[in-house]
């Protein structure tokens, strides 16, 4: 997938604008092709003529720490990681029927989802220009699957609005835009704009305000077939005698404010969650999987790290075997890539400055919490026409989200029963895992309460802010400790540098830390053939 | 899947109001309850006691065809089907490498597409909600996929706007968002608005505008990190030391409106498109097929019926074998149904009532063209991180839509070059196959004018109105045809009804078809109940 992401000849650009000539060839150049530099993925590194014998330390068996390995192995590098856990993948991670998982606090579960069922704590979801977590998913043999991140036909509930009920996203999206386009055009029929726009755009405006709003002759938002083919029908248009539909009442105004599906609408058009996304058939693990292929045999499993220290003549880091126990032993490289999430690097003894252990401290992790739920059979298909996607609450489960895989098919399937955040994230992580299954059951049954409780088998919960090798769920920077530790946190010191998502401007999202990992080791290999 | 369908039953229903209480379970009646009435279909119709040795003669093996002989075999009918193609399916259809296809004109064309890919020139896509389609997919085990209609990331192209350079739909649509909702904010403040809007709504719709819109603190939508999160950045948020995103400029408001936008967005408000949609894999044929394994024992393959003629005693189809020639054959039946297009029935001899040929006769069909061009490699993904969805155009092909399965993979994948109706369709169902493939590899040039010539491989198309079986692709009704002629089309005349997509409400669409089927077939039986 490399190629296609250079920035275009000189010859090509030239030969693009003469395709087009004129004003088509400015704005080709100011827009298509600028935002064709829609990545910062430009292909594998090129770390070429690694030092001959050179060491190289990874902490931690994530994303970014396998991919660093994994090019610097490449490049010439003796590169070892140490992995705390005992598999690969880090926050790349889902939990199957059998495994066992035992957080903080101690409470251990047992998952009891059926065959190839599964809940992904950590990351679900690949957005499509993601393209170095794409290219090495396909480099590595991890075969992708569509997500389907946007439904019209998923619901949006609040407590604020229609008394409660829950509502059809298109429903209120449709009424919010026919509402918003008419107030528009009464406000540019009175002209009250006083605004740069032409008596052409304005006849444009009306034109597009119309259309997109679905008003009708008059300029208004009303019930008919028109609004009713975007919000739904109270009777869709159907065959032979009796086939005419029947329209909708529109919701009032008001109610639609309250209902805050503005939000969503906003949520769908952010970047990072635009169509089309991505998920691994399987579940999101077999990232991490088809990552360990390819470095596995440079693992050190149930290696918990104590201490970091680097002099003139190397780092040495000390670790403890989890599994086995038993005295701390020592591992020494020449140089140092730490992927240890910064909750958990913050509590490890090291000899960095003072600067970067500051901004270690600096950075808070979100706690969210995930609750998968399976049940019985597809309600959420077979009885509301609902396929993937998300409903949104504003109670503590924050949504539930639909499988998007095995569509139709008979049998149990695994909900995503929250995904908590802020203070539901809070409250639910101070919970029993049964406390929190029954939360998400009593929450989720809003959506479908016919069904919520009666097709329920088994869950199971993810409370980042209680897993123990990462004690939060991903780093929450804010524009003051961007500007006051981010460059500080990611600045290559000595020997050491550091990655993940971070070190990264791609918070959170598995593509920060990858470009995280090939910067640093982009850096590291320079110094390293500086010395 | 049929339970879900029904309405609620009345214990059903006030226990779900019970959950709720006050405003709460007054719209949940009104609104989701309402609505969840999404669909015409209850499952297998239910036609007991067919009368001892009644037969049924069926005109056509399409889906609405092969669906009333299925379900009227079941109920007990003697049932046979006249097919003039050789293969069940009718307009659903796929053509593959080493297919052929001869056009009315004669123009034969050998389609050489690689093993696996395909063109859909009829239906290409199911909506979430047409259950009876999705019911039967399922009973007769064809597999589904999602099928991506929404890809914010697909281009937006018209000779009006930008001068002619395509955009991304989501820069397009997010800038058209924020200058509505910053319009719309200033008409507010002004006070502009004479409407019923209360103080409150006003603050909550500033609120909604600023976040909708992502207006800035000055309810102002302008260039930053905030806009750029939905319409894209300059440079994308990164990793390492030089991660921090820039953003983009805005495009001209006026260029925005030029470039028709709105109609896109509206486009993808419409239920018939909203997501989740689903294609079956490997080709939309592979629905026909299905059908065909049920009742293919039934079908007579290449009659061309040429007389329909009923009377006191039954209905008299003649009917030539296409293949071996020789003089028309007579099939003799109690009933009939009939379920060739119109278009093609207008032309057979009947003695139907007048009222019914002039309602045969009053519906226009339409003229869509489709043209699949195979491509070396999926340089739209590689290059341009377009994973399925369509770019639009106002040239003649209409559209350009991406392969929505076997994302990610090398070897060549055809693309749909065109879907084009109107002026468009009717211009190039004028030209030779040779001739539509250099349009459309001219016009779609424009979206990827790198690679989109370089990467042809081949291509075929077909021109609906040269469709030797249909001669056309599907029937238009409009208000004053719905009101003079649809009720008699679809009467139960004597021992005769018609069906298809033709006799509903849910034209050129599949379920249209079943539906249809099924509401003829329900009225047919109870007829010869009453014999």
């Amino acid at each position: 997938m490399g190629s296609g992401q250079q920035t275009p000849t000189r010859r090509q650009l030239l030969n693009a604008i003469g395709l087009m000539g004129g004003t088509a060839a400015l704005y080709q150049m100011m827009t298509t092709f600028g935002h064709a530099a829609e990545t910062r993925f430009d292909g594998p590194p090129n770390l070429s003529g690694a030092r001959k014998g050179a060491s190289v330390i990874v902490l931690g068996a994530g994303l970014a720490g396998m991919l660093a390995a994994y090019e610097l192995e490449k490049a010439g590098y003796k590169v070892r990681i140490l992995e705390y856990q005992n598999r690969p993948g880090g926050r790349n991670w889902s939990l199957y029927g059998g495994d066992t998982y035992t957080e903080m606090g101690g409470a251990t579960q047992h998952v009891k989802f059926a065959k190839g069922n599964y809940l992904n704590p950590g990351p679900w979801r690949i957005p499509h220009h993601h393209r170095t977590l794409l290219h090495y998913c396909k480099a590595f043999g991890v075969a992708l699957e569509p997500f389907i991140q946007f439904n019209h036909n998923a619901y949006v509930h609040t407590t604020e609005a229609f008394g409660g009920a829950p509502q059809r996203f298109r429903s209120l999206a449709a009424d919010f835009e026919g509402n918003v386009a008419e107030l528009l055009g009464k406000a540019v029929d009175q002209k009250a704009l006083d605004t740069r726009l032409t008596p052409e755009d304005v006849d444009r405006l009306k034109e597009a305000l119309r259309s997109w709003g679905m008003l009708d002759e008059n300029m208004r938002y009303t019930k008919g077939l028109r609004s009713s083919s975007h919000r739904g029908f109270d009777l869709p248009p159907g065959g032979g005698v009796n086939g005419a539909p029947k329209p909708s009442d529109l919701f009032p105004f008001d109610e639609v404010l309250k209902s805050g599906v503005w939000a969503q609408m906003a949520f769908f058009m952010n970047d990072e969650f635009q169509t089309t996304m991505f998920q691994p058939v399987g579940g999101m693990g077999k990232i991490g999987e088809g990552f360990g292929r390819k470095v596995g045999h440079l693992i050190t499993y149930n290696a918990k790290v104590t201490k970091l220290h680097q002099d003139r003549s190397g780092v040495t880091v000390s670790y403890t075997d989890v599994a086995k126990g038993g005295a701390a032993v020592e591992a020494k490289a020449d140089y140092c890539v730490c992927t240890i999430p910064l909750s958990v690097l913050s509590q490890i003894e090291n000899n960095l400055s003072e600067k970067k252990n500051a901004a270690i401290q600096a950075v808070p992790y979100s706690g969210q919490v995930k609750i998968g739920l399976e049940m019985r059979r597809r309600f959420w298909e077979e009885d509301a026409d609902i396929y993937g996607g998300h409903s949104f609450t504003n109670q503590q489960i924050g949504l539930v989200s639909y499988p998007n895989n095995n569509f139709f098919q008979d049998g149990p399937a695994v909900l995503l029963g929250a995904f908590a955040s802020g203070a539901g994230g809070f409250n639910l992580a101070g919970m029993t895992p049964e406390e929190r299954i029954e939360v998400a059951l009593k929450e989720g049954s809003v959506f479908h309460p016919e069904s919520y409780r009666k097709e329920f088998l088994s869950g199971a919960s993810v409370a980042w802010s209680r897993v123990p090798w990462a004690m939060g769920c991903c780093a929450r920077w804010n524009e003051q400790t961007r500007r006051d530790h981010y460059q500080e946190l990611v600045a290559l010191e000595d020997r050491v540098v550091l990655a993940g998502e971070h070190a990264s401007y791609v918070g959170c999202w598995m593509e920060g830390s990858l470009l995280s990992a090939l910067d640093a080791i982009t850096r590291l290999h320079k110094r390293a053939l500086e010395a």
